[in-house]
């Protein structure tokens, strides 16, 4: 899939030029290194969870970012609020269904915002969305303990079952409409040590959907690749977890594009 | 104004020296990054949102910031009961207007703050502070779009119509209480890559109003000169925005009296 | 006490293996690094605060933390479901009482947990600890002005009082139950100079705890002696508040055996 390795260049040229404004509605461990993530990356960041202004923000952002990582009751009916805003002005809305399976309560909030929104991707671990899809596998609190390599079908079940196009983010990730699969290669284990990076991850998918939602299971891919060419080049530079984290954030805003074009790893499956 | 040199040195002493308590009510995006430049500059940081005890924290601090970056409308109530309790014992308040303009509700809540509240220093970009002065000034979230030169009289402005004194930061900083007018010309670009710089400036702003309330618009002037090196000479020393925000923290701990003396630009324009 | 230099190096590897999940109700200043703490000591955090959701999600971890830094009413409520569930299950219990005394709210806050539940620790300042004790020590925001020499007679008086093993943290660590005692004398200043070291230090003594619960105060000696050791590395290593704070995070995840080995200082007083 050479196509890929010219795409996401030209797509992270074009966040950096567009600045595409992400509204985030995310957990409060995650805010800060996904505001620095998106900046970092070139585009425009903005929390806000007010019932008396989620609507206002979603409506004039280029993408929705839904985040269940510290739910609460509250927080469930702003987001709806916001995502029904979202989907009049037809902005993209990302679900990351951040430790379903681990309690009911997330399972049952991921899935009422599945059904009572339309979501433009589904982002999550394998453990979380093979719960969504009604398999019951362990969670290890936010953490996935599914080590079977279905992923790709369990990505087409969901897909097909919520109406969304949807991605696993594992060591090998998985992008699917429910018709077409894509994988990518790249990325690293450092990834796991760090919180919040499959947050971050779907911020900077919305990000790239942004500009490239011509095609958006490709702009999918090229932010995977992006994604983890980045961290695989910083845990060559880094020592640690923290100095891993700080090297990712420089290498989300200065990669080069001859990196990303000899790295990607990426293969239409389906 | 040679002077200024002298005096950033010594109230970054002073507040080494006497630790000013900073009771921050600020946005879940930058409580950490807020917390740690105030304890890398040697003041005190201390965060507290409960309406039972807001008001306790407020009256024995030293200044006491109002950040509106993720509102809720209970923060809304926990802040005006923090800083009526500021203003009845005398405790400087600063106000942070995060992304007013971006939404009706941020417009309003920050004008809500500016009515029932003395505050000390109103700081913000040039977008937000135009939005509260009645202007139409699109926001792109809580950055400001515009592009117009006339900050100084936008400042002077708001100073006015809400009775207090004024910081505009930006590619220049200006400082003003209506009348008088100061121009701070220290910074860099890095500092719109990193989620929370405007924040913290504000929480620093208090920092040095707390040690030097003798000049209020000296003082600003000060601590905008201090922060604005701090920063150019983190960006001298890193490779990306994850390293510039650590190298920054670092050296608003430990940057060198000289390198203060040798940098600061800043100048009386009325 | 050679005894404790080795069985530091045990139940560290202990963590890596078993990686126990830690749910963690804390203050929205530290969520992010005490997450990353975890992952990089090998620990597996969790963040959840619902009344929906924190019972389940209690019950199954191994080890729950309260930490009362920006607490809220709703917040208590739900600290006292997750707390009971975990008495329910056998989960031990972490309290941090941060700020005790610096607003009557937390120290009332702080007594209401102590009385409602079983804690398995209660790990503060001196200034906290000595507040909650019934004197009356003045507080610098969440700091402790406290600088008596007194640390151990205070910590046995807590754990009689409130029938639970109390480890207070200062330039000297105090570990008790309410009759032996112990020290620890690792550590660095630089550790004042970064927020939520303490709170971190609570979550990583939980992780301990989770791997050593055959001798609770020996597990906690060795997660103190641990996280001092990773921070005097760490102070070596960095050059100012931000790179310290980085490099901590890389010696919580790699720190060698033999340095914990040699540096280890700890001593059985009573």
């Amino acid at each position: 899939m050479n196509k890929m390795d010219q795409k996401v260049i030209e797509l992270r040229q074009e966040i950096k030029s567009k600045s595409p404004l992400i509204h985030n509605m995310t957990n409060v461990v995650v805010t800060n290194f996904t505001a620095n993530g998106l900046y970092a990356l070139g585009a425009s960041p903005v929390m806000a969870y007010a019932k008396e202004e989620v609507e206002d923000m979603a409506g004039i952002a280029a993408g929705v970012v839904l985040n269940i990582g510290t739910l609460t009751a509250e927080q469930v009916e702003a987001m709806l609020l916001a995502g029904k805003a979202a989907n009049r002005k037809g902005v993209p809305v990302f679900l990351d269904p951040v430790g379903a399976g681990a309690t009911p309560y997330r399972t049952d909030a991921s899935r009422r915002l599945l059904e009572e929104l339309e979501i433009t991707f589904l982002r999550g671990n394998l453990g979380e969305i093979s719960n969504l899809t009604g398999e019951q596998i362990e969670m290890k609190g936010v953490d996935s303990k599914d080590t079977r390599e279905n992923a790709a079908e369990i990505a087409k079940k969901a897909a097909r079952m919520f109406g969304t196009n949807v991605v696993i983010t594992g060591e090998t990730d998985v992008v699917t409409d429910g018709d077409s699969v894509y994988s990518v290669f790249n990325g690293t284990p450092e990834l796991t040590k760090v919180t919040g990076t499959g947050c971050l991850l779907t911020s900077v998918l919305a990000s790239f959907c942004a500009v490239g939602s011509d095609n958006l299971l490709e702009a999918a891919v090229c932010a995977l690749g992006f994604y983890g060419i980045a961290a695989e080049t910083a845990a060559g530079q880094s020592s640690g977890p923290g100095s891993f984290q700080i090297s990712f954030l420089d290498q989300l805003g200065t990669i080069e594009d001859n990196k990303l074009k000899q790295n990607f790893r990426s293969k239409k499956e389906e």
